[in-house]
């Protein structure tokens, strides 16, 4: 039986979240051709918006309503949605008063404009440009901090915490260190072996509409459901959701670079299935919500790199890839291709790093976000920093700053504390696709078979219907039956740099 | 001296300018590629945004506020920008208090839906489909305009009037009545000479892309400016404005006709051009708004038909469009692709009519919403009377749906009385365009020389900055020296229907 608070709650929501995917409409837009003289506007737009939603989740009624459910639902099963309901979004009530109505405008404000500066800053090599953008930025973001944090809490500590509940500096730090520790003496080796590779079959001149044909026709393959979504160009690939059936997803794709692309919409149609695999009637509330932001990147990174990069998967796809580009690829051996997927070597863009060298880009940019937050690092200090860091950690360094500290949109969009869960989501998604390997008993045979749907409904099983049931860690450890755990990262690393894995 | 109460005024105004405008990106979405399964939260959020703009439009301080400066501005020069909000916002205000919220949102649901079904139903040929949707959409049009009649109005009166403030059925009737007994010969003599030609240099295969590239630089030459717009495709070409500097223009290609998709960029951009006319300075206020449908249209028609349709600028245009499409046009003398582009003869769909029998499109379809809002027509009849008025006006009619009734976007949007306006834009174009001719020295020479320039500004000048200030047809007489005049298009068909004419 529904209670009468419930009710409220929920048309409450209903209406808070209409005008949220409204926003994130007006963000799509915003990233997919806004008219260069629109930008101001857009801000305005979104800042009001913003004002109204944040208006709407401090709203005092919802608060008596939360503090009656709460009541309620005490004796109830704590994972039944009301339970749920009534914890999460108390939690996040309380976050949401802590917050000034003119922080979360001047926020909203400077993070729409910061992200079409960012753009043209990066396109014109000009960080110099970007610098009083970001500095508001960092700067609304430490007011944030101070606004949110509890006793003991650092800066840092609260923007982690709203990414990833539960998870705190210190934690994540040690978490990186002993990945470090084995991802050295890993790039390392491998990267000498791909050295001995010689030119990548997949840098050359690769049309952008074929390109797009095969990405949008293996997205759908994997269970992407375009009735439900879409997929377009945009800068920086991510994937947005506008409705209960209306997720979004944007690639980038490369003349020069054939992956580029492809795994741009593998890693986004991730995030998109998980999407989709919420539970529609739940649209706004906890319930319908995804776990976390590592929950998110779990599932983006299981589809890119655990499916997406192994031989079993290009066993099924390269004869359809041979359709599309039969004179590209006609003299290269699968092997050949899933061997050059694979290789290892520093590199300078993040969303381009092969998969063992990927998280040094994320602690890189986790102890510069700590720096930033503390104030022990300034704004202008920063491409140095970045710079000095990459030689330290992969031992090169960019040449110019759009290869360097420009090249992720997530900064000039707020997103502070967010690089870590990035981390995350590759250690859980090793886990869970080793659990799902075993219960569904072995998915290389299914894959080269282009048998996507067992391992889908796996997901949707295990992690998607849940929405945020159970705390991110809570729900790994449900669905692989294991606490978190990164030796299944570390594993599958050093499996992939195996020699006979490498090549098949 | 800005008056306390025209402060308000504004800053009430920009935020529900800003509602509006999210309304019209959530609009231009939905024509851009909506999700199927999306369509019903696409038009929750619409419906919910349309219950917000009506409170603010209704909201009683802006009465107040309106009457306060209706009484400050009393001894002011009436085109002053605050005599002109005051004037046209007092008339809003007083029109949207006549309407509940309720029928606001379900129209508002209504019409969303509306359009998603309307798209469906014209690609499955399926009017039954379709019928539902429209009975309520012409049932809610009926309470609507019962709430808004004054006495003496008729309901299709006060449709007009919505559109082209003042315009009345009796008028329109007798423009019409006029203007066809003109037609008729017209369309006549010049059909048969059309019919002499033999097949169209129009039709064949033309690829898509070449065809927006062409367009898309067409577009940029006469002036619409793509750093505050922007050009993409849709099943019914519009174009809409979703900020002071964000115009976008929409249009369809088809890969059989060439003109279809280059002759509506050339349509929209003219919409778009007036609206990046108007000053932004005033944005969402009369005086940064266009003065009626009936002027809107004139600017499209202009550059559609009197600019684009003519000798001069295909003298320009011909060696461009030989760069796009060396092989399709390599034989074909632009005294031939001109005469192609300007036969006449009876068709089906309206937006691909010739400039001739064009209104004769607009005259069914003003007969038949007349019928329909004062209930001699109910909606299951409308094929039928579709199809009739097509054999008596023109000789011909539709083997099916889509090519009929279903054609238009317009009354599943609830656009009911805005067909008039085409045939008054026409009417406005002509005299517009003679005037313009005559105070700058003859544009012939200007335009086959690609000078688009001269002209752009004299419409800036003369129509584009004055937003509402004048009435309509106050407006076309200020702009042309005398008033309005039907003669003016009869005058620059009759001369296109003589043989020279048409082949140059």
């Amino acid at each position: 039986m529904t209670s009468d608070a419930l009710k409220k709650i929920l048309e409450h929501v209903r209406q808070t979240a209409m005008l949220q995917s409204t926003m994130s409409m007006l963000e799509w837009d915003q990233n997919t051709g806004l008219p260069p003289s629109a930008a101001e506007y857009r801000a305005d737009q979104l800042t009001l918006l913003a004002g109204m939603v944040h208006q709407r989740r401090v709203d005092p009624e919802l608060g008596h309503w939360l503090d009656e459910l709460i009541a309620t639902v005490a004796d109830q099963d704590p994972s039944s949605p009301p339970a749920v309901i009534a914890r999460c979004m108390k939690r996040e009530f309380d976050r949401c008063r802590k917050l000034p109505q003119r922080l979360v405008e001047e926020l909203s404000y400077a993070t729409s404009i910061g992200q079409q500066v960012w753009v043209e800053s990066k396109l014109g090599d000009d960080y110099p440009r970007f610098m009083p953008q970001l500095t508001r930025i960092v700067e609304l973001k430490r007011q944030e901090a101070d606004c949110l944090a509890s006793p003991g809490q650092s800066r840092y500590d609260v923007m982690l915490d709203s990414y990833e509940e539960g998870a705190t500096t210190q934690e994540i730090r040690q978490i990186f260190l002993r990945l470090r520790e084995s991802l050295v003496p890993m790039i390392q080796r491998a990267s000498e072996r791909s050295a001995k590779l010689g030119p990548s079959v997949l840098e050359g001149r690769f049309a952008i509409e074929p390109q797009e044909r095969f990405s949008k026709w293996v997205a759908g393959q994997i269970g992407f459901d375009f009735q439900r979504g879409r997929l377009d160009q945009t800068e920086h690939p991510f994937c947005t959701t506008l409705g209960p059936h209306d997720h979004r997803i944007l690639t980038r794709y490369s003349q020069e670079s054939f992956s580029t692309g492809l795994y741009g919409v593998l890693h986004e149609a991730g995030h998109g299935m998980y999407e989709q695999g919420l539970d529609p009637q739940w649209y706004g509330t906890p319930v319908g919500s995804a776990a976390s932001l590592g929950v998110h990147e779990s599932q983006s990174r299981l589809w890119e790199n655990l499916v997406g990069l192994a031989g079993p998967f290009w066993k099924w796809a390269y004869p359809h890839l041979l359709e599309v580009f039969p004179s590209e690829f006609r003299d290269v051996a699968p092997s050949r291709l899933v061997a050059d997927l694979n290789r290892v070597q520093a590199s300078l863009i993040r969303i381009e790093a092969d998969e063992v060298t990927y998280n040094m880009h994320i602690l890189i940019r986790f102890e510069l976000e700590e720096q930033l937050m503390s104030q022990e690092l300034q704004v202008a200090q920063l491409p140095e920093a970045w710079n000095d860091k990459y030689r330290n950690f992969l031992g090169i360094a960019p040449s110019d700053d759009r290869t360097g500290v420009l090249q992720d949109v997530h900064w000039s969009a707020g997103l502070i504390g967010y690089f870590p869960t990035y981390t995350l989501g590759n250690i859980y998604s090793a886990q869970l696709y080793s659990a799902a390997d075993r219960q569904l008993g072995g998915l290389d045979r299914q894959l080269e078979r282009g048998e996507f749907r067992p391992l889908l409904e796996w997901l949707r099983d295990k992690v998607h219907r849940h929405g945020q049931t159970y705390l991110p860690m809570e729900l790994i450890k449900r669905a692989t039956g294991e606490p978190v755990d990164s030796r299944y990262l570390v594993d599958h690393l050093s499996s992939k740099c195996s020699q006979d894995q490498l090549l098949m």
